[in-house]
């Protein structure tokens, strides 16, 4: 067991290949933060930062923050919670000592009236003292366990964004929030997908095992080929899709709702933390 | 935590219906094996015993001992192994104190020069000096979890054995030994088909997770209605087939080989052992 007695930074270890340390993690995370939050980081977030997760985001006037959290409690699939934050405090420090949710994610989607107004890189000057932030798990902190598995992530391999769905299976309401369930598809050939479904299931707080394989109609989606968010799929005959909930739910829940204000993140575009992919709880 | 306090074999705990600790599933499996032994029990195990191994078997001469443990280990999807008796020996302690290999199977295949010649229910007359036993994991065995999951098992509803299907996957060879894999069928809704995959991931000596999803015919299976093995499916629209590797695998491995003589259990008839089903090696 020598291997257990070396250093976890050590060079050989690094020059071997093997899986970063947590804590080199989550410094490719901060360094990735900080080019976010300079502004010259702005696109989708999809395979990087292997190992941490990552997240979806809603930031919601306090008014409106009891009624959401009970949505999230009630819809764990969709709505796996990392975090919520006093209102009017932008800092996450639970996430990462560092985070500004006000300047560290991608892209944001502003929304008045529960309509999608603006796609802005920074909200210092939309922020409130009673706005109250949800970091919620996302699908991509698997991809990285998937493609290491030697199971091929399409979108990954493709360096696009990963197709997302409008399905007509409805959530569970809470209070004015409500509406359907939103998926993310990956497709694999089965053998693949059996293993994806099992590597999946470990990660609870990033969506766990999918909702669905197979047919898209049977979920009521009607066309494939044209996802509601992301980029449309390759797909090859002998592949099946599968599933997984998604975080952009929130996104059509805060729609249904129509709070006076509300932001999230740009869907694809996320808030990288220093939490280890495959936390549990 | 009061219940935590309750010793394991409380009345109360077995008047509510729990789980039976695992001392009494394996009273439960010697209770089998004695009705299987006298004679009274010559049907097919599935359900039986729930939460003890299950175990296929192949019988062989010494002289074609060593090339079979290769195949097993070279395919433990197919073979997972659970035990191996010394030649002569027809005792099989490991797997449960008073198992007689003789006896204490309901069903036995017969063959010689690989060829299947006879179906019997004891094979005390046909002991031999220099007879290996091989014990291999069965996919019954995760087939209770699914059912407490409130998985519904089609063949285990219906009371009828799995359908079992010869398909074009070869297996590697060892020495005589090889040929086509065989695998069982179970269909699920594709919600359920989920989670059995990540259940039966957790029984590694009991086939693990499926090696296939979906289409019949991409692993070379021309008829999903006519299995080689078992009893045909009842298959509904809204259904995905899942398909786990068969222990019956050897049974053509051993016709491939040809060897003079061998036994095997009769496909659904199983060895009922001692061993928890969710024994990890």
């Amino acid at each position: 067991m020598q291997g257990a007695q070396q250093p976890a930074a050590s060079p050989s270890r690094a020059l071997a290949g093997g899986l970063s340390p947590a804590h080199d993690a989550a410094g490719d995370a901060r360094a990735l933060r900080r080019q976010i939050r300079a502004g010259r980081l702005t696109g989708q977030t999809s395979g990087l930062a292997p190992g941490c997760l990552q997240a979806n985001l809603a930031i919601l006037p306090a008014a409106w923050a009891g009624d959401f959290l009970l949505f999230c409690t009630r819809n764990p699939k969709p709505c796996p919670l990392l975090g919520v934050s006093d209102a009017g405090d932008p800092m996450l420090a639970r996430l990462g000592a560092d985070i500004d949710i006000r300047t560290d994610v991608p892209a944001y989607r502003v929304f008045r009236d529960g309509e999608h107004v603006d796609t802005v890189t920074d909200i210092t000057r939309l922020w409130r003292d009673d706005l109250v932030t949800f970091a919620i798990g996302c699908s991509f902190s698997f991809d990285d366990a998937l493609q290491r598995a030697g199971i091929p992530v399409p979108n990954v391999v493709a360096g696009t964004n990963v197709p997302m769905y409008v399905t007509g299976i409805e959530t569970a309401g809470a209070g004015p929030f409500g509406g359907p369930l939103v998926v993310s598809m990956r497709s694999f050939r089965p053998a693949d997908a059996i293993r994806a479904i099992v590597l999946s299931d470990r990660y609870p707080l990033a969506h766990g095992a999918p909702v669905h394989i197979g047919d898209p109609g049977a979920i009521g989606i009607r066309n494939i080929a044209e996802p509601e968010f992301g980029d449309p799929p390759v797909l090859h005959p002998d592949e099946i899709c599968v599933f997984w909930a998604c975080g952009v739910t929130p996104q059509l829940a805060i729609g249904r709702a129509r709070p006076d204000f509300a932001i999230t993140h740009d869907p694809g575009h996320m808030l990288i933390t220093d939490l280890p992919a495959d936390l549990k709880t």
